[in-house]
């Protein structure tokens, strides 16, 4: 008998064409992306409304609920039903969550572009997480990664407004998903990998998006040692890097980037000459 | 007797520097923005954990009760104490605020880079905001802004990660505050222009940030008539925006623009062949 939950396939369109005036006075069509309101549901309790793209909405229902620390494993989800007529999602579980109500009344809005989170819950956990120090990352390797992810053929390109998030495996893009919030894309990625029963432990992370502490966070609690992001980052997700030790680059386009922490795992293989 | 409510001034440091790698193996000091919660109390009542850069965090409480419609005047507010030995803020009302609770426990969670927002409230609002049709901006007002937009000492410019908001009388910026969070940006706006008695009905709101529903509904709500952005936006932004009749202009960068919604408010003043 297998564990995987039954899941709908019930991708939106990305992208919608609207009309725009520029400064020459043209009228030009102009792709922009799309952004649906998607209400949660777990066994029939409405937990969240998520603005999403709605690209891979089975998946980003799935790792919120992981990400939120709702379910433990992906084991305890029986069905996803995605229903874009109610803009709903209803999530099945095997067993009723324990204590369900009483953790969503409990619970506080974090923000800054957050979701809502328990935040001194989560920097316990933190505390208790153990990223693997036998893998390494080669200077090389980003520098492949970086261009894989510039080849990549995206939403963003094309029409702008949304985050990017890539889960990798040295330079090879295994998932690549966009959303109009950084931290959707950040949940489906992680909803896939319990989809697919993708281990975190040797990954790299990609986001265009900052690395805020709840960025940081989220990747640590995937076991991923590795994070990388086009944007900068913040005190407080320093912080909480330098903590749990993660490896953390900023700043990451083309041939630069700014390491921050977590050195040990990282090795420098092109000499900096050959780069001028 | 004013109504004006006492509070604190109690900024933090905005940057913090730390030390990175970069790719020529040079270990360079590099400033970051800070980032900090900030749990926002009224009447001892717990409401929301913001994560925040702490430019503004007085305005920030304001705003956020303004813009989630717990409060509906500034009269309403007796005192604002930040204290950052707790991270917390308490706002105390002149009358306490009525059915608290009950609107905090039928609160829905809304993300996508969002805050808690009862969603389907909103859009009831919008139906009912009637901007001024009265107001014009000037193509050439526009790309002053736009200049003066250049020219501000930003946080984002030594230290990336944050997103800035502007609101603008004409050409002129008469605030502009920068978070880690788009929505804190907007809302410590809307929180200090309640402080200072300013109306937005003849206002600019510029962002550096994306238009999605949300900071379309948040505009709207503050009856400012047109809306700026460097970045892009969504199709459920410019669906709102086009309901609401906002004049909302995206890519707005040097003398680019892309005029997308309320083209009755804008005059267009530079002759193409002026930008060649």
């Amino acid at each position: 008998m297998s564990l995987r939950p039954r899941i709908t396939h019930a991708t939106r369109p990305l992208t919608f064409e609207v009309e725009a005036l520029n400064e020459r006075g043209e009228v030009l069509p102009t792709p922009i992306a799309g952004e649906h309101p998607l209400t949660l549901y777990v066994d029939k309790r409405e937990i969240v409304t998520l603005m999403t793209l709605g690209q891979a909405p089975e998946a980003l229902a799935i790792g919120y609920l992981r990400n939120q620390r709702l379910v433990q494993s992906i084991d305890q989800i029986a069905e996803v039903q995605v229903d874009w007529e109610t803009d709903a999602v209803a999530v099945t579980t095997r067993t009723a969550i324990e204590g369900l109500d009483a953790r969503m009344e409990k619970r506080t809005v974090t923000t800054g572009c957050g979701q809502g989170t328990v935040f001194g819950d989560l920097m316990e956990e933190v505390d208790s997480i153990r990223l693997r120090e036998d893998v390494k990352l080669e200077e090389e390797t980003l520098y492949d990664l970086l261009d894989a992810v510039r080849r990549h053929e995206t939403i963003y390109k094309s029409a702008g407004a949304v985050h990017g998030c890539a889960l990798a495996n040295g330079a090879d893009i295994l998932y690549f998903v966009e959303d109009v919030g950084r931290h959707n894309a950040v949940d489906a990625i992680a909803g896939q990998m319990w989809l697919d029963n993708v281990d975190g432990s040797d990954k790299i992370f990609y986001t265009t998006g900052r690395l805020t502490s709840e960025m940081v966070i989220k990747a640590a609690q995937m076991g991923i040692p590795f994070l990388v992001s086009r944007s900068g980052l913040t005190h407080m997700g320093y912080q909480i890097a330098s903590r749990v030790g993660i490896t953390m680059i900023g700043r990451a386009v083309n041939k630069h980037y700014l390491l921050f922490t977590g050195r040990q795992r990282f090795v420098k293989s092109v000499s900096p000459t050959m780069l001028a």
